[in-house]
C-alpha cells in the first residue's frame, strides 16, 4: 500500500484544468504497487488511475514508460494507456512530483494462483513481447546481472544479519551468474516485474497488465524467468511444476521460444532470483524502523534460488 | 491509510453470491479511515465501499451504527447507505471479520478549508441532527466526560514522556469539565468524529457524511464542538473565527441552537478537544515503533483546548 503525497483541491484543480476530462467527482488513494502514490480519480467522463512518482522511480526513465504503455495500449495490449492533455504531454507535475494520469482497468489481481493464472499470463507476457517489439526506445535493466554486484556491496557488510553466511554464498552465487549469463539471447522489451499483483484478471482472463515502472530492454526469456519466481511457488515456497508447464506453455502458444531460450532458463530463474533477493536484501536493511511499509523477507528468494541451482535442464519446469 | 486485511477470490466470491450485485468488475484497497480495512468495489451494478471491521470497532455496536446510515439515508441525507443482501441482512461476515457494503458517494474531503466549507458542514451536521431525531436506537458516548478519566489513567504514566507536565495538567483539567460538564442540553444522535476527512464536497455542497464509527447519543451541541476543533483552526493553530462563525450560523440556519446550549460552547469545545487529546495520547504512547499507522501528535489538542479554556462565552466563536 502506497500513498506518499497528499494533493491539495487547489493542486488538483489546477492539474486537471489541462485535460479534458470533465469535473472531478471523486479521488481516492489506493493501495497499488509500492514505490509510488497512486489515486483512483472518477471525472466526468470515467475511471483514471493518477500516479505521482516518488524519488525511487527516476523522472528520466518516466518518458520509456509512458512511451511504452502509449505503444502497447496502440497494439491492443490491455495495459494502462497514458492520458494526454491538451498540449498532447501525459508526462506532467502535481504537487511537486512528476505525475500522470492513465486509464484504469477493471479486474483483479489473484490472491490464490491457479494452473489457468499460469496459462494465461504466459500468454500475456509472450503478447506483451509481440507488441513491443517494434517499440524503437531503450532502457538498460539496471537490475540485470551487471547491476547485482554494486547492489550486493552496499548490503555486504551486514547481509549475516539476516541470515549467517548470507554474504559469503551470494558472492560465490553472484560470480556464477556472472561467468555462465548469456550474451545472445532475443531481446525487447520486457516487463520485468510481472508479479500477481500487477495482472488484473476478470474471471479467467487476463483484463489489464500494469506497473511498467521496471520495464526495460532485456533478454525476452527473462521476463519468463521472474514469472517462475513469481507464480509457480506455493505460500510453502514448493515449486509448483504444472504450473511451471502452464506458464511456459501458454507463452508458447503466442511466441515459441527457441531451443537456446529454453536452455537458459534454470539460470536466468538463479538470476531473477537473485534480483528479488538482493532489492529485498537492500530494502531489508535500509528501511528505517517505523516506516510506512512492510519489509518482505528476501530469504524467500534465496530460497527460490537454490531450487534452480538444483536443476540440470528445464524439464523441471515441465518442459520437454 | 487503513487495509488491514486482504480478501481472497474465494472469500469475495461467497461474500457476493449473497447479492444481487452482479459480476465483480474490480476491488481496491483505499486509504480512508483509520480503523478498518475498506475496498472501492466496482459490480456490474455501480460501486460500493466494502468496509471490513477490525478490531476498535466493537461488533456489537454494527447494528447501531448500519441501521443508524439506513436510517439517515432514508430521510435523504448523503451518506452511505449499507446495502441488505437477499436475506435482508445488511451486517455479515468476510476474511474472518465482520463486513458491510455501503452505497459509493461522489466528492472529495476538503484539504484547504475554507469559511464555505464551514457554513456548508454547519448545515449539514444541523440536518443529520434533524433527521437523527427519531432514530429509535441509543449507544451512550464511551468517549464523553465520563470516559476521559479511565482513557487518562491508562495513559498517565508515561503522559510527562510527551510534555514535562502533562499529566498534572490533564488531571487538574479534568476535574473541571467533570464538575462542570453541563447536565441537561437537548441531546440525540451525534456523528461525534465530523473532521474534515469524513465530508466530501462537490464545488461547494456537501456530497456526503461519511465513518459514522462513533455516532453515538450525546448532546447535539457536542457535535458542534467537535466540529470547532476540527474545521476552525489553522494550521499553525491559530483560531480562525470567521470559520466558526460560519460553521455555527450554517447550523442555525437548519436548527437554531437555544440560549443553553451557545452558553455551553467554549466548555463543550474544551471537553471535545480533551477527546482527542487523550485518544491521541493513548495511541501515541501504545503505536508499537513499525506500525503501519501513522502517529498524531496529541499536543495539538492540548492547545486548542487552551484556546477555548481562555473564553468566557460564546463570543468568540462570532456567535452573538
Amino acid at each position: 500500500m502506497a500513498v506518499y503525497t497528499e494533493v491539495s483541491d487547489e493542486e488538483l484543480d489546477a492539474f486537471l484544468a489541462q485535460y479534458d476530462l470533465g469535473a472531478v467527482r471523486a479521488l481516492k488513494g489506493i493501495a497499488e504497487g509500492v514505490e509510488n502514490s497512486n489515486y483512483l480519480l472518477q471525472t466526468e467522463t470515467g475511471r483514471y488511475i493518477l500516479t505521482l512518482y516518488e524519488k525511487r522511480t527516476r523522472a528520466e526513465d518516466l518518458p520509456f514508460f509512458l512511451g511504452l504503455m502509449d505503444h502497447l495500449a496502440a497494439k491492443g495490449i490491455a495495459c494502462p494507456t497514458p492520458i494526454h492533455a491538451r498540449d498532447g504531454l501525459a508526462l506532467r507535475h502535481l504537487a511537486g512530483r512528476p505525475a500522470a494520469l492513465v486509464s484504469f482497468l477493471d479486474g483483479i489481481s489473484p490472491k490464490r494462483i491457479t494452473a489457468g493464472h499460469c496459462a494465461a499470463v504466459g500468454a500475456a507476457l509472450a503478447g506483451l513481447h509481440r507488441a513491443g517489439a517494434d517499440f524503437a526506445s531503450h532502457r538498460p535493466n539496471a537490475l540485470s546481472v551487471a547491476g547485482w554486484r554494486p547492489l550486493f556491496e552496499s548490503a555486504r557488510p551486514r547481509a549475516d544479519e539476516v541470515l549467517t553466511g548470507l554474504a559469503a554464498d551470494i558472492d560465490s552465487e553472484l560470480a556464477r551468474l556472472e561467468a555462465d549469463w548469456p550474451q545472445n539471447l532475443p531481446a525487447g522489451v520486457i516487463h520485468a516485474d510481472l508479479f500477481p499483483d500487477n495482472v488484473f484478471f476478470l474471471g479467467d482472463s487476463v483484463s489489464g497488465l500494469i506497473d511498467f515502472y521496471f520495464a526495460c530492454t532485456d533478454f525476452l526469456a527473462y521476463d519468463i524467468a521472474v514469472c517462475l519466481n513469481a507464480w509457480c511457488f506455493e505460500p510453502d515456497l514448493a515449486f509448483n511444476a504444472t504450473k511451471a508447464r502452464q506458464l511456459i506453455g501458454g507463452y508458447q502458444r503466442v511466441r515459441p521460444l527457441g531451443a537456446q531460450e529454453l536452455a537458459a532458463l534454470p539460470l536466468l530463474a538463479r538470476g531473477a532470483a537473485m534480483r528479488f533477493l538482493l532489492t529485498r536484501l537492500y530494502d531489508w536493511l535500509n528501511t528505517p524502523a517505523g516506516a510506512l511499509v512492510k519489509r518482505k523477507d528476501p530469504l524467500e528468494y534465496w530460497k527460490r534460488l537454490r531450487f534452480h541451482r538444483g536443476l540440470s535442464s528445464p524439464a523441471a519446469y515441465g518442459v520437454a
